[in-house]
């Protein structure tokens, strides 16, 4: 059913250790083995790097795991296809640029009975449900904010909306999601999404799927914040959080800024 | 002042070759070294990898050097900067969807007294002329064709459109470009565009800037047929047709399918 990895950072911070623990559930530990992408955000512009075979055998995704490249927004995802074929154009995450930024997606979960969700001027290129959700997502914020909202509390006003929509798509199936333009990164939860903000003291962490541990006391200095999202948690006890139902977070530079009203 | 490299086959094939050849010139051979990128297209989807780095010392260009990527179409592209700093979001290819596939564009020159050139719904992440002119080009085209052009003699009519729209654009400066949609390649050129079929009887070729040479007999089949383009040659020995400024040309599955007619 896929699994989702992010992280928002308020310094760039590479994904290497977080990113060796998702791989693995892509054939090895876990049975996402359709294909999986990665997208690093660095200032306006980002790259990508995505692969139709299993993540745990892939040579780009050994190069991504051993190449630390510093981002503050990063969206990575490991597939197990339902809707649409093992194919590049099916494989997440997925990126179109509205109001003159890239905007960044990935889904976790399969809709059905969707035929009714109108596609406007963003087009999918694939066969997937992930995809025309989101192109969809994209032109119900065109059309209700058609220029780019100017400031903080307009963007987080335009991310609440967002999340309507994904309360829509929710009623259709499971939406797990994450999206961002490069500084916000919006979580949406049906079912399975953990969250985690890392901040001074730092100290050790230990993948689950993996033989490796980290001290992230060497690789931090005191003021980053880094909060990482996964589908199910990556390490052993650590602090992680499991998102509910219908909720929604908004993280900007590791913070979360929003979130559900969840009283 | 950047180089472009592209490639159309009939059966998936790699770039390594002429790939090695062309990221000698991104610092050591030639001064393009403010970032890079190539795009290898996979049925509808496609593959990216940029770096802002030179590509003569850049660890991603080495895995993509290295490892061969098979495709029909490809566009890559080594940059020596003038409008935009060396930034991420300044680097070519540029990757827009239009009519539900993915249109992949490359820029090598420069233009001038361009702000008369009206943006539509396509609007620039980046500040290049390049991005620009290539929203520019999409939106025209879109005006011109509301939906896509539906069949082969439709999308030749299109892409002499679009080398009207090129026509345009060599009037505010240089303008070499090529585009592609994943299945037709089309090359435009003002002042250095060079362009190369190979078929069989396939024969050994010896790179300029690197010391490789490959005997293509060894690596093809009889009915292999793989054109490739390049800003200045990039063999020895080989049979490379120089441009002319203004001349357009469509490939398809590596063979010459439209030209502008220069008699």
């Amino acid at each position: 059913m896929c699994e989702l990895l992010g992280m928002s950072a308020n310094v760039p911070t590479d994904i290497c250790f977080s990113f060796t623990g998702l791989i693995q559930r892509g054939g090895r530990t876990g049975p996402h083995k359709d294909g999986w992408g990665i997208v690093f955000y660095e200032g306006k512009g980002l790259r990508t790097f995505k692969d139709p075979k299993p993540s745990s055998q892939s040579r780009i995704a050994k190069l991504v795991q051993e190449y630390p490249i510093k981002s503050c927004s990063v969206i990575s995802h490991i597939r197990q296809a339902n809707r649409g074929g093992i194919a590049l154009e099916n494989t997440h995450p997925f990126t179109r640029e509205l109001w003159g930024r890239y905007w960044t997606f990935a889904h976790n979960g399969q809709l059905s009975d969707y035929s009714h969700l109108t596609i406007g001027r963003h087009i999918p290129v694939g066969e997937t449900d992930s995809e025309l959700a989101f192109c969809w997502i994209l032109d119900a914020m065109e059309r209700q904010y058609p220029t780019k909202p100017q400031d903080a509390s307009a963007m987080s006003e335009m991310f609440e909306y967002v999340a309507t929509l994904c309360d829509e798509l929710r009623g259709l199936g499971v939406f797990n999601m994450l999206l961002t333009d490069g500084e916000y990164l919006m979580t949406y939860c049906t079912n399975n999404l953990h969250w985690l903000t890392r901040r001074a003291p730092f100290g050790p962490a230990r993948l689950i799927d993996e033989d490796v541990e980290i001290d992230f006391q060497k690789e931090t200095t005191p003021n980053d914040v880094v909060t990482v999202i996964a589908t199910q948690p990556l390490t052993h006890d650590e602090p992680w959080q499991k998102m509910q139902p219908g909720e929604f977070n908004l993280f900007l530079l590791g913070e979360r800024i929003a979130a559900t009203d969840l009283t």
